[in-house]
C-alpha cells in the first residue's frame, strides 16, 4: 500500500466513522426529527457520485469509504421515513 | 473539463455545499451546544487528510471541495470553542 493510499485511508476513517455514532444514536432513539431531510438526501447522492468519481479514476480509498458512507445515508434516510 | 471531473464537481457540491447552513446556522444563534466536538475535531482533520490526497494524486475536484469544508469545519470549531 503505498503512503498517497495509507492518507486516503485515514482521511475516510475520520470523515466517515464520524457519522456511526450519529445513525446508531437516531435507531436507538427511533427517533429522526432533528434530522434534516434534505441535507440527508443531499449527502446521499453526493456520496454516490464521489463513489462513481472514485470508480472511473480508480482510487480505492475514495471508493472503500464512498460505499461505506453510502451504506450509512442510506440507514439515516430509512430511519428519517420511518421514525420521521 | 472532463466527464469525471463533472461528477467530482457535483459530488463535493452535494457533501460540502450541506454543511453550509448549518455553519451559519450554529453563528446566527450563537449558541454550538449540540455540536459534537469529537465530531468536529475528526472532521476537520479527516478534510485536511483529504485535501492532501488530492494534492498527491493531483485530484482537482478533492483538492477544491475539501479545501471548502476544511475553511467551514474550521469555522464550525472557532464557533464551538466560542459559543461551546
Amino acid at each position: 500500500m503505498s503512503f498517497t493510499e495509507i492518507i486516503g485511508i485515514l482521511a475516510g476513517a475520520c470523515t466517515t466513522l464520524g457519522f456511526v455514532p450519529q445513525v446508531i444514536r437516531v435507531f436507538l432513539l427511533k427517533s429522526a426529527r432533528e434530522i434534516s431531510l434534505p441535507f440527508t438526501l443531499s449527502f446521499l447522492v453526493g456520496v454516490i457520485l464521489w463513489l462513481i468519481y472514485g470508480i472511473l479514476v480508480d482510487l480505492v480509498p475514495v471508493i472503500f469509504w464512498n460505499a461505506a458512507s453510502a451504506f450509512l445515508g442510506t440507514l439515516l434516510l430509512y430511519a428519517k421515513l420511518k421514525y420521521g
